[in-house]
């Protein structure tokens, strides 16, 4: 599967969905609140939608036009919690997934969201076991490797990394990709929000922890095969997944264990 | 704490003691197996040692010699069993931690260990709490973040890392540090051992993810200082320990639960 990545500032993913489409993708993912901004405080509740609001039913159209599936983030409204969402949509138009980021980073998100509860998130697509991620969740490794151990070949994971953070892009999404032997798809903004500036790195990670292709700062559409030969191949000879000693870390899961 | 690392083939540690106590280094890390060398095969039996053999009373004497903390590698006879171990001798000659691998690497484990029943063994020296891996282990974020949830302030991680497994050094070591908010240091193999080449690249990583010295492939001491402010300072911006949400992830620790 062919699968786009776009670094781009908030608004219209028109341009991005017609340019993916046109180069064979058959999965566009997008930035954290892409459909809003994401660094807009007062604004988020006004903003916010249910998850079969008027963005998502824009958003199954613009999918259905170009025959592609689409990953965005959003605000989502649910009675009286906002959420920092991520709703996956098939190329048909179908509500696939939608998954609320379960850690939130900071004032920045605790000053407007809920805490979604619900980590593993998955839905599969030409053949392709997707988990959903958002931003600050994939610098836990229990997150990622959660979704590993429910099947997933491939996270998406839109982003708002803002510098000096670089450090999660270069770093933390490869680890993450090579240590639970999966694909990882990661998506950031360009430019700034108020007092924040984006440091885009948005990139795609093979589970060998070849970053197979690596934006700038600029807007970018990256382009990246997922391919399951691959994560046979990779998972064969890297064999982490079965060599964890779960009853050894009983700690982890522990409510209060936190240091 | 000043610690050093030697990066360095199997064999004698009195060059790298007497040199990292002349440069002030309270704490000597050593490569995986640098008693014995790693890649010996039928050898390990016969040249596997009780915890407080020979090779342990020589390194309590070369400690106490130089006034310096050692941690090195070693193949632990206990009855039947042969361990793949690291110990950990204060500066007065005293063991202060012993640990065995509990996560084997291939067959080049297999063949010859028993797995490590105990994932987090740590002691204290000098204000610091010291926790021990070795190599394959510290693959496993789990292994690092039991640590990190049981105080560790510094990980001590001697290795055999060959090509091309450099993706370890280069990006899961500068991971492990940033994600779970610890030092780690990681003392490797240089040269070859029949049929492997060891990729050296020994590290000490802060907490911040800054890689604060890093080998070549060559012999090398490595020197940095393990700074209690840094953790102090570093975990206050980086709560990543504190913001993890432990009922999340029950999978993580279920066995059979390995995918």
């Amino acid at each position: 599967m062919l699968i786009a990545v776009s670094q781009q500032a908030a608004g219209d993913l028109t341009a991005a969905a017609a340019r993916a489409a046109a180069a064979g993708a058959q999965l566009l993912l997008c930035p954290e609140m892409v459909t809003t901004g994401y660094h807009i405080g007062a604004d988020i509740p006004a903003l916010s939608e249910p998850a079969d609001g008027p963005a998502a039913r824009a958003m199954a159209r613009l999918a259905r036009e170009h025959g592609i599936a689409l990953a965005y983030g959003y605000p989502e409204r649910d009675g009286h919690d906002v959420f920092n969402a991520v709703q996956l949509i098939g190329p048909d138009g179908t509500r696939l997934a939608n998954y609320r980021k379960t850690h939130l980073f900071g004032e920045l998100d605790r000053a407007w969201f809920t805490p979604g509860e619900r980590a593993v998130v998955q839905a599969e697509l030409h053949g392709i076991r997707i988990g959903l991620l958002i931003c600050y969740d994939v610098e836990f490794p229990e997150t990622v490797r959660a979704h590993a151990l429910a099947g997933a070949d491939l996270l998406l994971v839109p982003t708002a990394l803002m510098t000096p953070y670089e450090i999660v892009a270069d770093t933390l999404v490869p680890a993450r990709a090579y240590e639970s032997q999966l694909y990882v798809a990661y998506a950031n903004h360009t430019g700034r929000e108020r007092e924040l500036r984006y440091c885009g790195r948005s990139c795609v990670v093979a589970p060998t922890g070849q970053v197979l292709t690596r934006a700038g700062s600029a807007e970018q559409l990256l382009l990246a095969q997922i391919e399951p030969e691959l994560l046979r191949t990779s998972r064969a000879e890297n064999t982490h997944l079965t060599d964890r000693r779960p009853e050894l870390y009983p700690d982890l899961v522990r409510e209060g264990a936190t240091a």
